[in-house]
């Protein structure tokens, strides 16, 4: 599926390296890409660097509330520990929109399944079932992501609706990665997890890009 | 590393699609593989199946209690049902040997987290901590094991004992697939959960060969 072509996504937390790399790979023409931050400045500071050393325009920074306003698709890319407030801080600037959750529950960067079940599930019972909250975007490598021309892995894409997950599988598609439905919400703990397994073999076999492919389908 | 030359292997459950997989990969010269069940006749006659197809020896059929005292490596692939109460049986024949555990917990074809975390911890918890446990295989497709020129997915191995982790990942790669360190036993849950995501895919994208690649490191 083909994504509109004015379609506008806010990165909250996306000072942080997988938003930088977000927005380093949408900034293209049509897409806009709000770089949301608890600190507007910080954003701004951020934007303009990706600007120089990218040369991508449509790349905005705001403080998060405003960002999210303003967008129609919002990923949460912050750390786990400040997901909780963070979504809670912006229910209701999210109301109904598309909600990206790509965050990985890590203690000491090692994974743990949080109370809820998984973050996905976490936001989803912060911003009530009638807000599509779908997980992606957990495995790929941030740095690959930076790096316009370096190829990514798979996207694993879970979310309990069909809808919504379409729209999120053809967002990605723009990133230059290809994207896999893997199944309801309650699947996200594994693709949560998969990222500390993907840092346990970066660590073990001293890469920074480790990823995953899927074999076998379409292949 | 590479395998002992007489190594003897006991695949528990050996009689199901994984275990028959397995049991053609490995019945090379010099490897034993003895396929159990808990019908010792059931195993002998899938050995016989196994040897017409395949032209291969060095496979026999046992019981599964015989099966695990004669051998040196043990591969639990047991549907999770029957997995806490056949580890419980098999203690004295497991003793100290290196327990291979295979097994993903599902529930109508979905994936859960049993009470003691993971297949894997299930068993170490049986087994004590003296028995090193590893899990492995969860996720390459059994069909693709029983065409031996089948391309494999990647294998993630975890476990508590480094030592062990090593001796089956050069087991691993007898069987022609590539082995990956991925961490302690508490990783296992995401590694069994996987596989339930590969059922997702594969039911999702109409195929039966969904498996993982690593990429990112040593490539």
């Amino acid at each position: 599926m083909e994504l509109e072509k004015d379609v506008s996504i806010a990165i909250v937390g996306g000072t942080g390296n997988l938003g930088q790399g977000l927005a380093v790979r949408l900034a293209a023409p049509g897409i806009k890409v709000i770089i949301g931050s608890r600190d507007p400045e910080k954003a701004r500071t951020v934007v303009e660097s990706i600007r120089k050393a990218s040369g991508k325009e449509g790349i905005e920074g705001k403080g998060n509330q405003e960002a999210v306003r303003e967008a129609e698709l919002v990923v949460i890319a912050v750390p786990y520990e400040g997901h909780s407030k963070m979504v809670t801080e912006l229910r209701d600037q999210i109301g109904k929109k598309i909600v990206i959750d790509a965050v990985v529950p890590l203690k000491k960067g090692k994974p743990f399944i949080p109370p809820a079940g998984s973050a996905l599930l976490e936001a989803q019972e912060i911003l009530g079932t009638e807000t599509p909250v779908v997980g992606a975007l957990h495995n790929i490598s941030a740095g690959d992501l930076q790096e316009p021309d370096a190829p990514l892995g798979d996207v694993l894409v879970c979310g309990d609706s069909k809808d919504a997950k379409e729209r999120v599988m053809g967002f990605i598609q723009k990133l230059g990665a290809r994207a896999f439905d893997a199944g309801p919400a309650a699947n996200a703990y594994i693709i949560e997890g998969l990222t500390g397994v993907l840092i346990h073999l970066n660590r073990r076999y001293k890469s920074k890009h480790a990823s995953v492919k899927v074999t076998g389908i379409g292949d």
